[in-house]
Formats: structure tokens, sequence, C-alpha cells
């Protein structure tokens, strides 16, 4: 199916991240670490706050990103040079009559496109989103399924969903098989871990030097035992009297 | 397929979102509003900063699900009544040999375990992440597919990821059907668009009052043309013989 292909760093090229009238610095670092993340590099912005793109740009960590990020003063200078450009929304469009679709489904027609041209993927303000003027550049919006549209998604979170959405490998996905035994409770588990290692002190068996990284081990390999819930009980009986008998 | 089944509110209620050592308040902050988002709404915060945790009870906005966060000082209380601890990473694990999965893969078995009894999703703190010692209560590891294993994630983008793909619905992925025609550039776009929009002021079709809403309209109605590049510089000899006539 090609278009559950993973997308090249070619098609990664391709994408523009815009930001439109970001306001607080931290946002705007908080997209390019989520590029940074994810393997996109182009970063534009559109009538941020001088002071809050400066204050990004002189911010530790995904400093080249920022420092070859592009500052334009109109939307349509921003996307000029791509062939497709989508609004994100978490709130549904406002009455232009924008195809809406869901990040999900979205993300596909993105990958398709960018492996054409380029592609501009507009963030709006953090208090208004998209104004009706900038969503008129876009030729469709793309929404991130939220369980309430009232309540808005942080800036930098949204950049980093998308991205994830563009970058996710289909082809990781694979059935698990089924599985219906009941686990022990965390509760339970590490009350074995604990008699256990007690056992373990007990017996000489804990080197004081390495008690910290004995613990460890031994706590992990009692994960890895994956003990079903009815287990718990007896081998906790084992272990009650096996303390008994060491102590 | 039953493992692509959307996740159901009960299922999000058997969620523990379990933040570590967490030392930003912003973090915790954002962590909350992106559970907010997504519907999950069960947060527990172990060892943070006391006056981290005051002041992101304090913030406005994801208020609610903060008031009822609740407050642990030891990993293994906080993940006692838990049948699956799952802990998180975008660097791979550290000799701890746990079983690693990709989110995309890993948030299956998650959906999963929570049909069926309480999981706890771990977030180390921002700087370290999980300790060996806190890793050694997970019974396996889930990974965001990052780019580069040495640039971490933001705390609060890592957290609304694994929500995002916990709550992803596969049914919303269709295949796009295939479409190969070239389309115009915005930049060309737009000029069709302005050349539009000078020859219907100067017919007189726009009312000086409403003429900010027309011109949305205008550019929107341009964008849902979906112009092919081979047929914009045609369009564009058309306007400006227009522009000529009506000018």
């Amino acid at each position: 199916m090609r278009y559950d292909q993973k997308i090249s760093t070619d098609c990664k090229d391709n994408l523009r991240v815009v930001l439109v009238s970001t306001r607080n610095p931290l946002n705007i670092g908080a997209s390019a670490r989520a590029m940074a993340n994810f393997g996109f590099s182009r970063l534009r912005v559109v009538n941020a706050y001088d002071v809050a793109f400066r204050e990004a740009r002189s911010a530790v960590g995904a400093a080249p990103l920022l420092q070859s990020a592009e500052d334009y003063s109109s939307l349509s200078d921003a996307v000029a040079d791509c062939q497709l450009v989508v609004g994100t929304t978490s709130l549904g469009h406002r009455g232009l009559q924008h195809p809406l679709r869901r990040l999900e489904y979205g993300a596909r027609f993105l990958r398709r496109a960018l492996a054409q041209a380029p592609v501009a993927l507009l963030f709006g303000s953090e208090k208004f989103g998209l104004t009706n003027e900038e969503l008129s550049h876009c030729h469709w919006l793309m929404r991130i399924p939220t369980v309430d549209a009232d309540l808005s998604m942080n800036l930098g979170q949204a950049v980093a969903l998308c991205l994830y959405e563009l970058s996710r490998d289909p082809r990781a996905v694979r059935a698990a098989p089924p599985k219906t035994i009941a686990r022990a409770a965390a509760g339970e588990t590490e009350q074995i871990t604990l008699m256990l290692l007690e056992i373990l002190r007990k017996s000489g068996y804990v080197n004081p030097v390495t008690a910290g990284s004995t613990e460890e081990k031994v706590r992990r390999l009692v994960r890895r035992l994956d003990i079903a819930g009815r287990d718990a009980p007896v081998l906790m009986g084992m272990l009650r009297q096996i303390l008994w008998k060491v102590g």
C-alpha cells in the first residue's frame, strides 16, 4: 500500500512548518525541538512578536534549526513556493467551508503531496488559532482529534502531534497475540519482590557494595516472570515460609 | 480487527499518567492539558518539586484535572493498583533488558491492557528521564520514534504523543485517490486571486463595507478551484485581459 509507506528525508525537506503570529518564545522553541525530534528542518515564522522570536533564537538546544528559520511579514510570502497550504485547528472550521480532515487521514494526503512539491503546514496564534484571513490562504484544514473542542491544544504539542503523525510508521503496528490471563497487580508483584530480596539478603546473596543494583535486577527479574493474578498469593505463601526459615 | 478499535471512555479511566520527579511546573501543566485534550483524567505525580506541583495546581485551564491529581512520595505506591506498568523513553533502554516497543506498536498492547485493568504509564524527569531504579518497576518500555536519540523530547510533548497514539483511530485512515496533476504554486494562486479581486473591485462587485470578508471568500473560492500548474499562466492571461478592459 503506497500510502502506508514511511516518509523519506527528501519528503521531510519539502515541509515548511509555518508559525503564524506566535506570541510565546517557549512555543517557538518547543516547535523547533519537535521538528528536530522528527527530522524536519524548514521553520518559517510570520508576524511573530519580534522579542519572542529573538528570545527563541537565542535559546539553547534546537539552535541550528532556529537560526536557519525564515522570518516573514506576510503569510502569502511565507507560502508562495508551496503547492499545497494546509491549516491546523482543534476547533473545526469557522464558516469558510474548508474541507476538514482528521489528522490520521490528512497526514496521508500530506505525505503524498510532500513526495512531489513543497507543502506549508500552518499553525495559528496560541490564543486565537488561525484567523479567517489566514485560513483563506489554505487549501484545506487538518483537525487534531481532541475530545473537547473548547479546550485548545498547546502549540508546541500540536506541532509535535502533526510531525509525529507524518513520521509515524504504520508497518511498526502489528497485532499482538491475544492474552487473557489476568496479571498480578503491581502492589503484589512488589510485595513478592521485597520478600524475595529479604530472603536473598538474609541468605548472604546480596553483596552490600552492589546491593542497589542487585535490588534493581531482582525487581526486573520478578517483572519478567509476568506473574498471573492467581499465582501471586501462592508465591507469597512460599516466600513467607522461606523467609521464616532463613530468618 | 479488534486491535484497531477505538479506545472507550472506560478504558481511558484505567490509565494513570505518572510523572516522576518532574521539575518544571509548566510541564506538569502541559501534561494535564494534553490529558484533558484526549479525555484522560487520572494524573499521578511522584517526587515532584513541591513548589513545581503547587504552582502547576494553581495555574488556570486544566485546573480540575490537576486538583484531583494524586501526589505520591514513592513510585511503588503510585503504581500499586496497576496490573501493568510501562515506562517511556526516547533514548532506548539502559541495560535492564526491558522489552522496548515503538509507540505505534506498544500503544496496541496498552489499549488491550486498559480494557481489562488499571495501567500506569511513566514519564521520567526532564533532565534524566527514568532512572534505573524507576525503570526496574516497569514491565516493558515504550519508545517514541524520534530520529535523534541524543535530543530528548519535551516532557509535555511526549505525554501528548503517547495519549494521541492511544486515542488514535485507525479507521479514520483511509487511502486517498491517487492524483498526479501538478498543482499551481501558492504564489501563482495568490496572483490570480489578487487579479480577480482587482477586476471585481473595478466592476463594482465589492461592497466597501464588506470588502474584507469578500476578499477572504474570493481567496477561498480560488483555492477550491485547485488550479493545475499548467492552467495558471492561461488564467492569468485571461484575467490580465479582463483587467485591461474594466480598468
